[in-house]
């Protein structure tokens, strides 16, 4: 957190102390923002008041900005009651869908003018106040989509509540938003989902040969599925249209693995196309692992014992390298790791050897 | 690598001098076992040669055992080839589809009481002999696909070869193993593919708002298309078998989102049974990253500058606890990036603590 101050005049009310509210709030408190909590759960407002998100709630409060964390099925009528409330203060919400809300808060009179809505693209796998965290924003995008209806200086706010927490702000409308996150989160969850259900059924034997690929395939299957119903319930346009696209390229291959005994050879043709296809769009994601084409990896053999992969990292560290990213390899029983270090290109060579030297196994 | 002697007695010709062949070279030489390598490139045996991976075939040698590692199209016609020009050799191969090879092998009246199919699952995203590394396959699984024409006196030879690598032979039939592999690698490969496939024409803005949920689910879409056109064409039956079943699952998704305007809420029954499906089918996986329960984790800031992350790693090993698993997220632009560990659950208190007194920013 930088120390620069705040440009909220505050008090800033957050409504819904979960993971997402209780680390808005504690966020603005690290900045001095005077936070008021609020949430359908007393035993979470005084949670988050232990863990020093903010204070209670007073009849004299006068909010200039109230942000609202609640779930995305009841988000649309609580941003109206918060609107009626307190007629002077700015509201946004951090649902995940943003045109029903809109939509919702428009067909209830709400006042537009005063409501922008907003969502961070930041989260964790545990829920609850307990989990929230001043930094969970730092570096992540976060969407504030504008409309016609919002003067600009109640969008200036929300600006300041994106700029305090350290997120990237990112302009768009509510229906870009939900077009682009039915794509990059609500059509992938729902694709990792039905490959892990495949799964139950499996003889132990054959699940007893997963490796990585699978595992990464399927690791947000284990999202809570209470949550994400109502996500992809409110987001269920712009979902099912990626979902029936992908449909139709999933029975163009389902039809050319069916046709790949005959004698001719266009079920290779299609097959090869949806895999290069398949490259070209993994190619599109940014960040790191998007981008290792940056980077230059080596493997390094790590037994495992402990303080071995502590000491493979001190070493690198005296070497003066900095680690751009890294990935743990480790199949069960075995007794060793593999370390898949990704460094600048131009400092692979010497690290390489550096480790060797030092009695590394490099293993690539 | 164990110091302890191999009991083939050798040769061992492998076939095929790519990733997995030279890997199996390397592995035995560490063993002192002699082979013999070849290779359609004679550019590949050289460099095999130079890597230490082995020596040039002569005339007189009589393999013991013969390794064929070659693309999976052409894989039957080089057993056949090996088990006529070896008459007293025993022939493995290293192919990911079994059943077809097997089929094909019959067909062409190879002489099966000397053959018997094999598959290790292991693997890098690099090809080629310069990739090759002795301990590949420690503990990993490897498939023998035994059938009733191989003698017992034959298979121990394979056996043998799978013990000597340091991995943990698993017996199935061949059709067995195909079924096996079309759930847990060929499915999700043509899964993560056509949702990769999604993301060409996207926005900028849309993969801008990309984070670790579907990169994961996308990575192995970055796979070699021509290898994997082989591998799917091979094993295009099974393969279809759980894609099929995938697509009605998906069907059913599609049709309950674009009911989800309706008044009656069937629609939220289907879509909350998919994501509890897909809880349950994740948790089959077995690994580390399958059973994180077994684990606690810590999330520690780390700034984004040479040897930090080298730093975290000292302490921790400074502390006595061992890493058991890893994962490091970034965010494009962020100065900060945050490390998950996972330590043994009795540890994280006395870790998170330590850290903390160490001025090590616990995120979580």
């Amino acid at each position: 957190m930088s120390a620069v101050e705040s440009r909220l005049v505050g008090p800033v009310r957050v409504v819904g102390v979960g993971l997402l509210g209780t680390s808005i709030a504690l966020g603005l408190r690290a900045r001095g923002v005077d936070v008021i909590l609020s949430d359908a759960s007393p035993t979470n407002v005084s949670i988050a008041i232990d863990y020093g998100a903010g204070r209670r709630a007073g009849d004299a409060d006068e909010p200039q900005l109230i942000v609202v964390c609640v779930p995305p099925d009841v988000t649309a009528s609580v941003i109206v009651r918060e609107l009626s409330a307190y007629p002077r203060a700015v509201v946004t919400d951090v649902a995940s869908v943003k045109k029903p809300v809109l939509d919702a808060v428009a067909a209830a009179g709400g006042d537009l003018s005063r409501y922008v809505g907003s969502h961070p693209l930041a989260g964790r796998e545990k829920g609850g106040p307990m989990s929230g965290r001043a930094d969970l924003f730092v570096g992540r995008p976060w969407v504030v989509a504008g409309h016609e209806g919002i003067s600009y200086q109640a969008a200036a706010a929300v600006d300041d509540l994106i700029l305090d927490l350290g997120a990237t702000l990112v302009e768009m409308t509510a229906e870009e938003h939900d077009t682009s996150v039915a794509l990059i989160s609500h059509a992938p969850q729902v694709i990792s989902t039905l490959m892990a259900r495949r799964l139950i059924d499996a003889p132990a034997a054959a699940v007893g040969l997963a490796g990585g690929g699978v595992r990464d395939v399927t690791r947000i299957a284990a999202s809570d599925p209470a949550l994400w119903v109502q996500i992809l319930g409110a987001n269920a346009a712009p979902t099912a249209s990626v979902l029936r696209a992908l449909r139709d390229d999933l029975d163009e291959v389902i039809g050319a693995l069916e046709s790949s005994g005959a004698s001719d050879t266009a079920w290779r043709r299609t097959v090869a196309e949806a895999l290069a296809a398949g490259n070209a769009g993994v190619e599109r994601l940014p960040g790191k692992h998007g981008q290792d084409r940056r980077y230059a990896q080596l493997v390094v053999m790590v037994d495992d014992a402990p303080g071995e992969l502590a000491r493979l990292f001190a070493e690198v560290g005296e070497e003066g390298v900095n680690l751009e990213d890294l990935r743990l390899e480790h199949s069960p029983g075995a007794q060793i790791g593999l370390a898949e270090l990704s460094v600048l290109p131009e400092t692979v060579d010497k690290l390489t050897a550096a480790l060797a030297a030092r009695g590394w196994r490099i293993a690539g």
